[in-house]
């Protein structure tokens, strides 16, 4: 069978061009016994793909030039050889192997798929129950470790992981500030995720001045989505005692040289401030742990999840892309 | 009684000059019941003290202008209206207010001060069982949490803490890098204090180099004194799960503006690295337990010190700014 791919055409230096992706076409072999023929329903595009695209040690491998881009996918049973799955089932990968390459049909064993809930609804395996959510809830409540009536600080708080991070502190009792850009973000985050304060940072002159007139008493947990000159301004916020979980730096994944800036040390020093790097695979042993938490809140009417759904197989680079200005509301997946 | 005291004369912008001490001579009211004149017999200088000579919020207020500097200091009872304490008895103040101004007579409550157990050298108590043993005893154990075999870097390996971080690491089974100015600091390192490797900053033409060279394994504990481009090298190699004891800043205590460099923050992202800001009074409920433990290895002959005793009262100031060009050995101490 004839199938399309997407593969990485060339390493990009700084932000990504829809040229260093190629589609081509490549022949899938006859499936095996035990095997199933996967068509992709919806896939996730997330920020530290960028990461994946330069060579050097990270906490993933990179992605290979000439090799298909993978990511998060839910995907539906074209064909089976495994007993235990039947055409139209839904699916996703086993945590496993978490990922499926960008291709309109993949061959997998069956014992590497397992069947989503059908009363939830299916692309919240990519966002809220998936890494996204998981990556809030172990971050905020793990390294955080927020307390009643303390100050919650999020950046890129209306993305896949900001408005999970700001929700639950609520549910812990905290005053809740995010950190986004547009006027149509800082307003979702009011009045549908029930932030206290959202700062337009893309609007705003003086984004230090807005944060300090937001945490009047301080920030206790700066939960860092960005980096860069916001992340700047926050710490300088920073109270005693302070914790800073470390997760995203989207405005340095597009840098070509070692990114510069005031040095965090000293504050982080005189004011005895917790700072951790983390990325989600530390707390693979937790994650059924979270998604039970995590499912129960939804079910509860405590935890609401907004998605940005754009179209299109072909369409996939171009909807990464777009993290990187900002152009999804919550969870950006793309319908394929 | 007229007695001499050394105050901060004004606020010095980068390194601190002499001119910004001044001595004046002050009356001391006659004793009250239950207070002792105390005779300083030796101050401990401390690189911390020059943040306290800037204005603005940090972890203990900042010096006030024409009123004394304080340190920590050993004294002798001069004269005693307190039962429990006679001319002669070595005394250090209580944790509780553990600082002397720098005067030639004090007065305190008999009860602000606590005898010195005369089988320990009475300077001991200003640097190995003091705040710098303390220091180094928290921070690497409570926050570093070495293991057997891992590689533990430690810069301002020579001073008051890092020759007590570095035995304490080898004492748990691990590889000790020392980073320190000068060859006979590196050899007093290896040759005294059983540093596996020293490195010297100030005659090393690439000191990222030989920091790649001394940690095969990468750097599982960076135990950082210093801060600036020191510390920058050794982030470079920090291992996955590394942890980094935020301790001091000295390269960064004199500077006037708000020091700039190479973000570290995709660094701790990515390898999923511990940063932990400290001071050593975040631990006041477990000094006792430390000291233990600190005297336990002393009298076992498992722990050694070193110290640079200048002497003079009038010589404070110098002694003070000495740290900054590094001209101590181990725990600078004058002998007043």
């Amino acid at each position: 069978m004839r199938i399309k791919q997407i593969v990485l055409a060339s390493r990009p230096k700084g932000l990504p061009a829809l040229t260093d992706f190629r589609t081509e076409e490549v022949t899938l072999p006859d499936l095996k016994e035990g095997e199933v023929l996967l068509k992709p329903l919806y896939y996730s595009v997330d920020p530290y793909m960028r990461g994946r695209m330069n060579e050097g040690k990270s906490y993933i491998p990179p992605f290979e030039v000439n090799a298909p881009i993978e990511s998060g996918a839910i995907a539906t049973i074209a064909e089976s050889k495994d007993k235990n799955l039947q055409p139209g089932d839904v699916v996703i990968a086993a945590s496993s192997r978490p990922l499926l390459p960008w291709a309109t049909g993949i061959i997998r064993k069956g014992s590497d798929v397992r069947k989503t809930d059908s009363e939830i609804p299916p692309t919240y395996y990519l966002g809220l129950l998936g890494m996204p959510g998981l990556t809030a809830y172990f971050g905020l409540m793990d390294i955080g470790k927020p307390k009643t009536g303390e100050t919650v600080v999020v950046s890129g708080a209306a993305g896949a992981v900001g408005i999970v991070v700001g929700q639950i502190a609520k549910l812990q009792g905290c005053r809740v500030v995010g950190i986004a850009g547009g006027a149509e973000k800082v307003k979702m985050l009011t009045d549908k995720f029930n932030f206290d304060v959202a700062i337009d940072y893309k609007g705003n002159p003086d984004i230090s001045k807005a944060i300090a007139a937001a945490c009047p008493n301080g920030v206790d947990i700066y939960f860092d989505n960005v980096g860069g000159e916001i992340s700047d301004a926050v710490v300088n916020q920073i109270n005693f005692h302070g914790r800073i979980p470390l997760c995203g730096q989207i405005a340095l994944y597009n840098s070509t040289e070692t990114p510069v800036g005031p040095r965090w040390q000293p504050t982080l020093l005189t004011r005895s401030v917790l700072l951790q790097g983390f990325v989600i695979g530390n707390y693979a042993s937790r994650f059924q742990e979270g998604i039970g938490q995590l499912a129960g809140w939804v079910k509860a009417g405590k935890l609401k999840y907004t998605e940005t759904i754009e179209e299109g197989f072909d369409h996939l680079p171009d909807a990464l892309l777009g993290l990187f200005s900002g152009r999804n509301n919550g969870k950006m997946i793309v319908k394929v």
